[in-house]
């Protein structure tokens, strides 16, 4: 019962027969190959419009360039206090800017809204030297908490953005799972809804080293296959990054992993709901759920096989729960299957 | 006849079934899976010492990370002006650096002496703050010009590094080629030799996408697990590098592969040097052949369907040629065929 | 009745005076000059030790390459929400730094206390790579609140601190205040209690342009100068500097003008004590002090011809006040005058 | 005899004056002082246009900033291979940049020509990612060697520059002298010969610490505001700055101070030239004069109390000369008496 991350899953037999193909041939490198233009031409259609898009080997990468590309001196990106930027990328954004801020923005279940961004925009009056200056938004989805902008929500999001004159940056890590929850077209979620740049991320989904940057309005992409060289980010066989997006989009199939991600993640909410023993931190959207339990508990899972990972409190989400109380997350992927639901539900 | 370059080849069969093999199971993420250790593991027998190695995505954040890890402030590399971090990764070292310079070091066929070094050296002296100061030598092994630095040579270069108090560096993108070329065991061209880090790429040699960074003195990797966090370069699913590295060093395959492409190099000078049309460079050593060759005849290559790049004339390199003449690069790799060989030397 | 900030105001006639003597000689430039040593000289009586001084053009300077200087990847500052790298200084840490993060930690009256400052720590674990890691602490004295720390709260700063493996900084930029109003030697306000790096400030408190960062163990220094030199900070004709520190420290100038700008403060504070119109934010100690008025009164004020600014109301000092209330910060220094108070006493 | 440098020189009388005159008011921090603005009014009628100017504390600043501001990533900047950013700025400009790297440019005289900068662009062909790409142009005028560009020569680079779409900078840290030499118009020595940004430099030239970038297009300054910033290099006490520009400009005393140190530079290379243990290395034009001599004769005129350096054999100024000959360079100020050279000719 591997609920770790969807990191620790290998990769989907059509990923990695993808790869065996496309290791046959010559092609041109650093993103020259027939393959690479090919599936450049699939990100258009998936998102109705002619994109930038530039292939990258990590999500901490695509994200910390995607700032890197709208950098400003003294600039300041806000975004969500558990956000993985914030959280979770050992100060890549930082280091990548060469010194941007990342500026937490408060909300519940993983999300900011568009009034408390503007009140931290607002702290950061346009020309006054002093604090630096506002340089971009970004919103992961779905969330590190699991849970999913509505594109309502985004709009909103994107108008505040907008009018403080800041690109939005949305952090697609598990884009394809949110799309899913949603039941929505990759145009209505993305560009339609505001997000200028988008880390789109396909690791996390059945791949093994699959992640892209795309650009909506290619003229923003400017300098950035400069940006990418520098940072050591252009692989010379990209085509084998190209082979498993190739596969993934093919026949609708990253739809239907994270179709199975969520759904495995949907029977899991239920057997934790239904436990006398844990209840659900809040509801999950994705392919994430947090659960409340008593210390004890964790470790009671853990010894009977249970993978899975005590999580920070949020301080935004003041779930009842006492001192002893921890939270706890659980995440399924493309390879979780029913019968490891079934075995986590009995141990339950 | 693809002669472009080594990265316009594939991957070899054997490293795209352990892709597969290693895509069917679960595994800890960022470097902490079974596969990522025995692989270490492997690193220390090749090396014949206990190394920290660490997996990255391309050459050039391995060349750039390497010198991240022994920065100084108004550091100075040393390296031959026809090494990949000056003339192919463009501002990668400069940039993951913060600022270092790259101080090119003259020398004949790609590489420098350790008096032209010692010269390099002297020119800033130590404590003199308004030029900076060394903080690294670097050379490659093969060289960008195909050629390879005996041990007897390495050695000059690292007294002159150590008198200095300067870590030495190797760029190994074709290390397999040169021990190959030069048939000596992995430890004897490097640590005993006076390297003290080192970009070990296997990406040009069969791999599609592995590099590793090696620390010969354990000690001296000090905070890189957090250098290489904030440079976006740890992969999630870090085991599909190590098992692209398992099957690598596998029963040999890295030197069988390597010397294939060394032999086919081999014949293909042979096969210039007959040639009335065209001369030698100079002495090939590995899997790369510059050829002296007329720009018509260069144009009649490509027009029969020869893959191969004009090169920039070394400044170091006066071969005696006219004004219309030129310098062509060609590459073998594990993927060249005798058949292609033949072709070409029908073709000239 | 001006009290918009110490920096509104010139420089004290001594100091201009120890200008125009320096200006008439020949010296070594870069620091290398009779009074530059002299100064050091006077530096190590001062803090009872042999220090290692470096002198600085801003205390944004100071302050940015103090953390320059012991830096790590994927490095984190804590220090108050309202200390001067977080909210004044434009960026300036984290670019200098080339991405470290500053950590705001929280605490009444602009002061962290050590309990707070180690549940911030334990939130970066030491080897988790993904979060970065924790790198130094730094306190304001006096803070940018007009407070100060007592000895014993910065020895359990210290404490903390230490136990974490990480240096201590204070930003003196108002340290001679701060001194005065404790009533202790530098020594023990500063190494004696567990400071390790100081951004020693002398503009705000009567110089034109002089600050210093002392490094109380010099071994720390390490690689300074050639930091001060590539970030633009080693002046010229760094003499000129060093003639203000030496008006400043002769006869203990220094000191009385901070227990006259302090004395200042005193009086201000009794002023808008004793008035019905505004209350005391809380205790001023420095040459700050920050009341709480309505914004119809301070809008009379500035009419009146006082300057002061209105303040961002810091989070973490809930002073019982309406919404239209406003907190409002007046800056006394070596040029404030009786007549002035005298004359703000008239006004409210 | 101190011919050392024109910074152990100290500062001019009126200049020392001019801060004590700004030493008695309040006014506004930053830059917002009307002294600030007064000076900035200055440099539009200087340059007889209006020209957006920033202060800043050092040459190196000015130049690193100059180039922050026209950064792009994987940036190259062509200058002199003994312009001040490469010779003696210790890394500034690679580290304010973020990892620009300086590529010298041929030329004797220390100056380099229309086509060498053409060659040297043209390696970096445009779009061409692997090596980087050209980000900006920067020439000294007068130059390190104490020659000076003429009008025409500046065209011909300009030309150059613009066709490649680079900015063109001037490192002015000696524009007086220049200004002088050539007898020109400020106007007609930079934006009308196509300069786009000039480091003003006037500490060299008597005061102590007075520099500015200017921008001739005013819409090039962007975000400068808070490059300057986040460097550490905007004054709280700026007007200090703007008090010693006051003073320079006023009576035309920089115009004056350039020309004595100019003659002086006359007339001490007719001392040179005069001599028979000394020869010009090449023909001075500002207030810096390089003489060739045996390595001995350089220790008697040392051991006989003249200050001077020797300097690094110009690689393309193959002067001849012996292996035991060295050039030594001699430097005049505002401050050099017609005594010192008079006592400079008897003793050589």
């Amino acid at each position: 019962m591997n609920f770790a991350s969807d990191n620790w899953a290998g990769a989907h037999p059509k990923i990695a027969q993808s790869l065996v193909t496309a290791a046959a041939e010559y092609d041109g490198a650093y993103g020259s190959s027939r393959l690479d233009r090919e599936v450049a031409d699939r990100f258009n259609e998936i998102f109705d419009r002619d994109v930038a898009v530039f292939f990258l080997g990590t999500g901490t990468a695509a994200n910390a360039l995607a700032f890197a590309a709208v950098n400003r001196p003294g600039g300041v990106v806000f975004c969500h206090a558990e956000s993985h930027p914030i959280a979770d990328e050992g100060g890549a954004a930082e280091y990548l800017t060469g010194g941007a801020r990342l500026q937490p923005v408060s909300g519940a279940d993983g999300k900011f809204g568009a009034e408390a961004l503007e009140r931290a925009i607002a702290k950061y009056p346009r020309e006054f030297i002093h604090h630096g200056q506002p340089m971009a938004v970004s919103l992961a989805q779905a969330t590190e908490l699991g849970t999913a902008y509505s594109q309502k929500e985004i709009e909103a999001i994107s108008h505040v953005a907008r009018a403080a004159g800041l690109p939005l940056h949305m952090d697609g890590a598990r884009f394809a799972n949110a799309l899913c929850a949603l039941d929505l077209q990759p145009a209505q979620l993305t560009w339609k809804a505001g997000i200028d740049i988008m880390s789109f991320g396909a690791t996390k989904n059945g791949c093994w080293c699959a992640e892209a940057l795309v650009f909506f309005d290619p003229s923003m992409a400017g300098d950035f296959p400069f940006m990418r060289k520098r940072a050591g980010q252009i692989y010379s066989k990209s085509r084998f990054i190209a082979a498993q997006f190739l596969a993934y989009f093919e026949d609708g199939l990253w739809l239907e992993l994270a179709r199975h991600a969520n759904a495995m993640a949907h029977k899991l909410a239920a057997a934790i709901d239904a436990s006398p023993n844990m209840s659900l931190a809040w509801t999950p959207q994705s392919n994430e759920v947090f659960a409340v339990m008593d210390a004890d508990f964790y470790s009671h899972l853990q010894a009977r096989g249970t993978k899975c990972y005590s999580w920070a409190k949020p301080a935004e989400n003041p779930v009842a729960r006492a001192e002893n109380q921890t939270i706890v997350r659980f995440v399924t992927s493309f390879a979780t299957t029913e019968a490891e639901i079934d075995r986590f539900r009995e141990a339950v």
